[in-house]
């Protein structure tokens, strides 16, 4: 796959993520369906203009003070996640002081034993003192069957607030179900994770955890004031109104 | 990859090309980015509601009866469309009556023995009498650079008209400069293939070859009742209204 590696390159972010995936991949930590859901995303952030739209930035802030107010916060990686962003998620589980626990939709030990090694190389390499957990799933996430419902106690059971970037939509509306503060990273509004997770954050996981690690914890809008549907009846709207000029300036 | 056998399964066709995806890419048969394309793809096809609209039926119909009335007809294949409709693809140029010529981006010798050799073995099994082309490339594409330049000069080089599925803006381009009539099958109404080619069916590979191989030679629009700008136009509306209708959906 084609790597730009000059950052002036108008693709360059877009092919960074490419190769990342690539390089995960080759390591073993990715589903099957990991490039088919990566070239989704890819599908929705150019029509959104591969941009952070305001909507998004609001709704970022307010779902870091969800988190730095939770008493147990949990941050929920999966492959794509640990490929797409895995420094920046440890970055965040530093920052906010909780844990980063591995949980994946198609759970197998190889599997699970390449992200939970790469993200401890990633977290020597930073320096950071981290709990990473998913090792040993002591517990379930109630409504889901079979492995893609393990869970730590300590971990994502007990959390009252939790962040799952790019989360499977069944298990997404199971941990609603369980009470938690849900916050999901995804880039189509339209999707049911988005549909049905607490705080909904329209925009591509890198950008919005770069965001986040750059937030001043101090000046965040409460959690109250956050409206769901407006957030996402605005990507929509951005969606909707992107394609209509893409539309017409191809015209031209 | 999950892999439903069961075609009343609501995602059986979609669980059925990722399928066929996956046995080409342990072929050799795919580029890296295969599954990315793919994924995007499918994001574009879930806005359009998973159907072949009306406008694109009359596409496919004015598209065929392009080819059948060209003197030099040609059907370029990739890497992804061999994977998800090789054989579909085999059956129009049989029933077209034109050689199929493998043309390939990401061009290299053991990709296009891949592929060559798994179209040699669905054409023997279905007894098809269709030249092949790809193995001899001895001409080049006008302003293309490199590989993916390459081309025969008794098939692309010579055709005045040709289908080419999920194919790269650069190379879609490159054939209309030339003259071609160009038939283009995309699922994105704003893509720059489906902006710059001839004729462009909005709609999903397999299901529009299908509708191609169902169709009767005799009864078809003329290929001077096209209207290339209302019929992206009307794949973008669908597109459009559905994403706000299935947003009104979710919220109820």
């Amino acid at each position: 796959m084609e790597h730009a590696a000059d950052p002036s390159h108008p693709r360059y972010r877009s092919l960074l993520m490419r190769h990342r995936l690539e390089v995960a991949a080759k390591k073993g930590m990715l589903a099957d369906s990991a490039m088919i859901a990566h070239g989704r995303g890819e599908a929705y952030d150019y029509l959104l203009g591969e941009t952070t739209i305001p909507s998004a930035v609001v709704a970022t802030q307010i779902a870091l003070n969800a988190l730095i107010q939770a008493e147990h916060p949990v941050l929920s990686v999966n492959g794509n996640v640990v490929a797409l962003a895995g420094d920046e998620m440890l970055r965040l589980a530093d920052k906010i002081g909780c844990p980063l626990e591995v949980n994946i939709f198609y759970r197998t030990p190889e599997r699970m034993e390449a992200l939970l090694s790469d993200l401890n190389e990633r977290k020597e390499r930073l320096g950071l003192d981290v709990d990473i957990l998913g090792a040993n799933p002591d517990a379930v996430i109630p409504g889901l069957k079979g492995p893609r419902a393990k869970c730590e106690a300590k971990g994502i059971l007990r959390a009252d607030a939790i962040l799952v970037p790019l989360e499977d939509g069944d298990r997404c509306e199971a941990l609603v179900a369980m009470g938690k503060t849900v916050i999901v990273i995804d880039l189509n509004p339209l999707s049911r994770s988005s549909q049905r997770g607490s705080i909904t954050i329209v925009d591509e996981l890198s950008r919005c955890l770069e965001n986040m690690l750059e937030m001043n914890a101090e000046e965040l809008p409460s959690v109250e004031s956050y409206d769901h549907h407006q957030t996402l009846q605005d990507a929509l709207n951005t969606i909707v109104n992107g394609m209509k000029n893409k539309f017409s300036e191809a015209k031209e």
